[in-house]
């Protein structure tokens, strides 16, 4: 049966060229990057060089890099770190309801900690007003982390805009750049942001691979202490294998950047066009400012999990909400931040695609998916009349 | 020009099954764990069959050890996370002198949180006397952490005894066991220990993966929040191909646990026995309960950056006190704790073996050695009295 891979952002295959640059540090060059000695010092470099990569990716300086495990790592690095190295000036933060769940869950400790958090609301579209943000300011407000794009509704959210409110009153600005960096031009100048996280499978790098961006001067307090990697920022053996593939995978996403979008962007825009014209399928996120592989949608009267399901067994493979929360079965707070009922949000499904995704591949989606949707509703009490209309009710997406 | 890799304590070559084991994944095995499709549930199956693979390497079970990305990490999170999830019943911690950098630097973050640290002395071979351990105990204690074994001297620490003291008081026991498991025995049972941090790339696994034994029914804070990888203890997407070679490095180990010592151990001998004989050279930590391919020594008269310089320029890798501080170019505190003089704390230097390293490599070692300690004593002021001989003075280890 051919497979359909349709979720690039719950991880990316590797690059091949990408591996390539990897095996001689599973091999020969199997330094400590701490040693003294030949081996250590060719691994050293090999991770300086990497940084310069990842670096020149975001257009930032090598040293404002400090590479993590993951992009939660660098997640829960940034928000606890700025939180306990500016303390004394404050102990409020404002976070998006539009985040993933190694932002909300690191501000519920930092609330557990003596911190208040204020969670920033949404329109339907996804989009953190700024003019909102002002507004709740206080002069406790010492961060905002507000997300690049969105993973479950691939909307990219007003940075610019909120760094320049954030500014005005002193306060630093961290962004989840995860599901962006590598997919869209991601310019931490430009953005002004003052901390980025990022990670390499999301542009076929490894797993085991993020980073963080963190503007000089400015201030952290390390996650996991220790040795001195990473200029005593982030201590533990460097995974030198998967920091190499970061950077390898950073440089190719640098020069294949705008290929990649004009070429996933059309086939994006078809499965969009084509399911938002089936009854009752809503697109979710905003239409124009989204990631150019994402189309998602929230299905009315039909539960994700079965689509995925069904789904799957005819080879095509996507996701319910994040990946994150696709197996919590619960839905979205994304989606019900968004002001999407609960019973709706359980229709939630995303297709993400990538670079091994042909047209052809596009067009057998476009057959199957509607043939999967009509099955269900054949099924599904809801969809009948039956059951609890207020759950599976009314759309208030669609205005 | 051949070269000799006495570094394991720094980090190890992968074992090439290893390699061959994680392959699969970096290719067409390339799926998010959490996702519901076959990619997703042949890396979940690869990570469950990993985690069989490494508690059954300790003696726990699968469903006691957490995956993290380094043995730092493991340390961080243990220390920090039984720390912050017992302070209702006290705010008191015991931490060895012996530990690393991961553990110490964390334990000085505790202390700026509020927390009272006392750090357990040592005696000459780098022993905690249980005794003292009695002492130093307190209501407030809550959790003790001693090293299994340490990287820098090789002693084996008696943790049976230390972990019956703490069980008369309701006291969590912690030990960072990343230098010892899988090169000596490590069952968790019996040495009655509730939490246990190791790492892969020191059994000849990947770098980018460690684990932190937490024993069932434990109650640990999270380090890293997220999703709910690691049944919620510990976000992140997984980094399979570094699990899994982690699992297959933990079954090798196993396997060949009882081999590799019986090869190692006579080779290290016959480092011990020549080289305490040569002028001022000091065996550093327990001669018998040490790590098996572990010699460790200072030398008078000599900074150890020296040694390793003119030794590497020999093709000759070895390291002097731990990874982390090698570059710190500072005498390492657990030789001045074990009551070495810091001029001789500088001269130390360690040499740790694997299973790569022949006969004959040991016997070019112990011809290359002692010329280079004369050479560096022929240009040394300290070796011809001169110079400040409080530092550079009488040794205090050998009794």
């Amino acid at each position: 049966m051919k497979k359909y891979y349709f979720d690039h952002v719950a991880t990316n295959p590797l690059h091949p060229e990408v591996l390539e640059a990897m095996m001689p540090f599973f091999k020969e060059e199997f330094g400590n990057p701490l040693s003294v000695y030949e081996y250590g010092m060719n691994a050293k470099n090999a991770i300086e060089g990497a940084r310069e990569k990842v670096a020149a990716l975001v257009n930032a300086k090598p040293s404002e890099m400090i590479f993590t495990a993951s992009g939660a790592e660098a997640n829960n690095f940034a928000l606890r770190g700025i939180a306990l190295a500016r303390q004394n000036e404050g102990k409020h933060i404002l976070v998006s309801r539009m985040e993933h769940h190694s932002i909300l869950n690191a501000a519920r400790f930092l609330e557990k900690s003596g911190f208040t958090v204020t969670y920033l609301p949404v329109d339907r579209q996804g989009v953190v007003d700024p003019a909102v943000v002002k507004k709740m300011i206080t002069k406790e407000t010492t961060l905002i982390s507000v997300t690049h794009a969105s993973s479950e509704v691939g909307t990219i959210e007003p940075l610019r805009e909120i760094v320049a409110v954030a500014k005005e009153n002193n306060i630093v600005v961290h962004t989840d750049a995860v599901a962006s960096t590598g997919n869209i031009p991601v310019d931490v100048q430009e953005l002004g942001v003052d901390l980025l996280s990022m990670a390499a499978h999301q542009f076929y790098g490894p797993k085991g691979a993020g980073a963080l961006f963190v503007k000089q001067g400015m201030r952290i307090v390390p996650l996991i202490y220790g040795g001195i990697q990473e200029s005593g920022r982030r201590a533990g053996t460097e995974n030198v294998p998967a920091i190499v593939g970061m950077g390898r995978a950073a440089e190719l996403a640098k020069a294949e950047l705008s290929a990649r979008t004009a070429y996933l962007k059309p086939l994006r825009d078809r499965i969009i066009d084509t399911m938002s014209a089936v009854e009752n399928v809503y697109l979710t996120g905003d239409r124009d400012k989204r990631l150019p592989g994402h189309a998602s949608f929230c299905v009315e009267f039909i539960e994700g999990e079965a689509m995925l399901l069904l789904l799957a067994a005819k080879g095509i493979f996507s996701a319910s909400g994040s990946a994150c929360s696709s197996k919590a079965l619960k839905a979205s707070p994304v989606l019900l931040s968004m002001g999407i009922p609960s019973g709706l949000a359980q229709g939630s499904i995303v297709f993400s695609l990538g670079m091994g995704n042909s047209t052809e591949d596009v067009d057998d989606l476009l057959r199957e998916f509607p043939a999967v949707i009509k099955r269900l509703r054949e099924i599904s009490p809801y969809a009948k009349g039956w059951g609890d209309r207020e759950e599976g009710g009314a759309c208030t997406v669609k205005e």
